[in-house]
């Protein structure tokens, strides 16, 4: 047995059962190894980066890693922004990197690069396999840090040598560190802080966003008055109807300010200190306000459902526990008349399927998407978590291999589309139950509002052009097709209920290019 | 005047016209200085490989840094690819790296990452503008530092404050470092060793492949019986009818090693020593046989040129200086029959416009290319420097803007197409004079090649899947006709011919796909 095949073999042992690969030739071994290891899936993806976003949406459906198989620094670079998005996200995520081999580095060959520096942007952990006898400890140890809680990018670098070398062993499983259990002088501090009769908020973030955590965080709020949010771009977030609803921070920081105001105790429950996502002249760097007290109850690495539950069930004496919030099946009507971003939210939340994974890279056209999905039948909704942009068709490349029984809906604007579009034919090539609609408004228009709010100078037409996306308008539905995504255009909010009816109810990959007004 | 505005000033007070741009929230600032600077060209891509591979093209005809504008770490990691390849074809090349305000990165908002240990891995120069007072005398020494030579990536970070605040000062250009002058005893060992009588090659790389360094090169190998042979992937090499031909080193380290068996003495002049692409198990890292004696004439650095005139002058006396090779001004004939890579080259070769720039990233289609346009009329051929697949049609964008009066053709393999497709919205939007050739044999055809070459054992389908780019086969025409790219399939070697000559007849882009057997 040689490294590669003592890789494959250990990875599918730890429950490593997929892939997403665009290998090169230093990775040959590890893609024939993948034959004497057929419990370990191989999905070819045409870009590193659409492999990578395909590993966070998988692994932040299932909680285990999925592989991602990258060439050499190059291939890892390709892949960054969306490792940048799954280190956000806190995702489990094993980034294969091969490499030449040992002793030809020193050669500097063409694709040599530093591949250890860029992997410990995005990496909680970096490892380079020395031998091929290490190569299944290696890879064993691997698994359980992409699981340490609460999951990170794990890095395996592979030469190729040790990939070709006999005397590959087998590893058996790592147990990973699991969440840490809060403290109880800590429960205790955060529910004295509820029950000051001061205005608290409690922002719930990672795991608090599941629904066992929500229902624990509701009671706890309405036993004090307290009131939920969550971090503003959470890596999935269970909602819909039957599921206590929380409102999202807000992206701007002025309106986020908004929303704390006057609130003296700040619980964080998973989440961070809330930022602003950039700096603004005149703009505070953060929303919290002055004299706000913050209490971390709980960290990312925490047991966060955990540290809700306790909380609940000590301020929360007298409710019944965990008592639902009243169910809201309800649907939105259908909206009628001209295609736009509140329409099109509106024809969303009206036929949005049971049990839906929604990866949301819709930008400044998904502003109407939380309110019109709220009462939706139950579904699991999928942020930008690193502001990399790029990542809602990659994402859910993998969060459609990883639930091939649930329908996947990417919302995605039009500029973001275009930086990882070939995620497209990976959805053809394997079938997947993938509706992606294209807010298509022919601009970046999250960057006309953004160069406003930076107070930049009035500007001229050089300015306006580097945000305008027309002069050529972009045909998804050509790019669609040919790379085997059937495809339509809506140009009305009918048209576009009736398509999104159609692409939900045929199996297998479609796109709507929901042609909108510009900046609608 | 504020900081932004400052940069753009000195940047085009120092040469820079060109900024081939990908922005975000952070660069508002800049962007907006652009209408300040009319000389400061923004052309917009929709991918930041498409506008480091752009920039890369841009200084690679130019010899002048462009600038291309990227949006933080996440930015710049799309780029990095293509700024790798940069690095290995030491093209002057200035990348600006927007960032958070200073006083915000604290904060740790989810864009912050590790710009510094991203650009150091393809830059030779990095610099964070600390003040905005500083913002016009570091941009100068930015441009100073892209053009040290050789000539390499120069990294300037743009803090978001440092943009708005005002005080920018605009700073003169700074004289960057000349290429250095190779001393009288390095040419003289060079000499000694090309009439040593013992086989002789010189390797040429860089700038050896300008036209008037080939011509001296030339005339000391007639006069010694030395052979010429240019490295394997050139930034560029001026070729065609009426300048001395040099074929290339072969890819493949077991042809360079035929090529240079039995060569006693290997004179390096711009190019670095020879090694294997990649490692295999039982061959060699280099191609350098045993025994076989290397001296530098040149480094990348100094004054090949100059170097090689110096040497011709030495050994070449009696020769007539500078007497060009015999112009072989004749054209192959036009092929008929099948469409294959062979036929293709051929059809290019007879068609090839006079003055046409090459962009080559055809990859084990191309193989038949250098022969077949050896006696096309004079032309630049820019390779793939780094290997990092997705350079062409980039590189071709790039190259058009910096000669827009003059031809330029990519020529793709589909598999590296797919990487930065959105290259050819820019080329409809620029109504750039560029013909894109897509060789589409529906395969990673050259990992195919190397799944052999590396022993990887003989591999069922699992490992096939990953090689192959069938199922659903792309349509290169849907995808150009979605971005604005008039686009035709040719079938025969009569169709290409037909649709080629209309390219090249018509001003404007164009997109051909080469429809090919498997593996053609």
């Amino acid at each position: 047995m040689n490294g590669a095949q003592a890789v494959a073999r250990t990875l599918a042992d730890c429950g490593v059962t997929t892939c997403f690969a665009n290998p090169g030739t230093s990775e040959m071994h590890f893609v024939a190894a993948l034959d004497t290891v057929p419990e370990l899936r191989g999905v070819l993806c045409l870009f590193e980066g659409v492999a990578t976003g395909a590993a966070d949406g998988y692994g932040r459906m299932t909680g285990r890693p999925a592989a991602a198989l990258l060439h050499l620094g190059p291939g890892l670079a390709n892949g960054l922004a969306n490792l940048h998005n799954a280190r956000r996200a806190r995702t489990p995520l094993l980034a294969i990197v091969g490499d030449h081999a040992t002793y030809h580095k020193r050669f500097d060959a063409p694709l040599e690069s530093d591949i250890d520096a860029l992997a410990g942007s995005v990496s909680g952990w970096v490892r380079r396999i020395a031998r091929s006898c290490d190569a299944g400890s290696d890879a064993a140890e691997a698994v359980a840090a992409a699981l340490r809680a609460p999951g990170q990018v794990a890095t395996l670098i592979l030469p190729a040598d040790v990939t070709w070398t006999e005397g590959g062993g087998i590893a058996a499983p790592v147990a990973p560190r699991l969440p840490t259990p809060v403290p109880g002088e800590v429960i205790r501090d955060a529910a004295a802080a509820l029950r000051s009769g001061e205005p608290a908020v409690i922002l719930l973030g990672g795991t608090a966003l599941r629904r066992l955590a929500l229902q624990a965080a509701s009671r706890a709020a309405r036993a004090t008055g307290a009131r939920l949010l969550a971090e503003t771009f959470a890596a999935r977030h269970e909602r819909g109807a039957g599921i206590p609803p929380v409102d999202r921070l807000a992206y701007l920081v002025e309106m986020a300010a908004s929303q704390l105001d006057g609130t003296r105790h700040l619980i964080l429950a998973g989440a961070t200190a809330p930022v602003s996502f950039f700096a603004y002249p005149d703009k505070p760097s953060t929303p919290v306000p002055p004299g706000c007290q913050v209490h971390v109850l709980a960290e990312p690495a925490d047991d966060v459902p955990g540290a809700l539950a306790a909380l609940a069930d000590l301020v929360g004496r007298g409710q019944a526990p965990g008592s639902p919030q009243p169910p809201r099946p309800e649907r939105p009507g259908l909206p009628d008349g001209e295609l736009t971003a509140q329409t099109a939210a509106g024809v969303i939340g009206a036929l949005l399927p049971d049990g839906a994974v929604v990866c949301d890279e819709a930008n400044t056209s998904g502003i109407w998407l939380p309110a019109a999905t709220a009462s939706a039948p139950p579904h699991d909704w999928l942020s930008l978590t690193g502001g990399a942009i790029g990542q809602g068709l990659p994402l859910a490349t993998g969060a459609a291999v990883a639930c091939p029984d649930r329908p996947v809906l990417a919302l995605e604007a039009d500029g973001s589309a275009m930086y990882t579009a070939s995620a497209l034919w990976t959805h053809a090539r394997e079938q997947l139950d993938i509706t992606t609609v294209i807010f298509s408004n022919r601009a970046y228009a999250i960057l006309t509002m953004e160069l406003e709010r930076t107070g930049a100078p009035a500007s001229g037409s050089a300015a306006r052009d580097l945000l305008d996306l027309s002069r050529p308008d972009i045909d998804f539905t050509a790019l669609a097709a040919g790379m085997g995504v059937p495809a339509s255009r809506a140009t009305t909010a009918a048209d576009f209920a009736a398509q999104l009816r159609h692409a939900f109810a045929e199996p297998g990959p479609h796109l709507i290019e929901a042609a909108m007004p510009p900046r609608g």
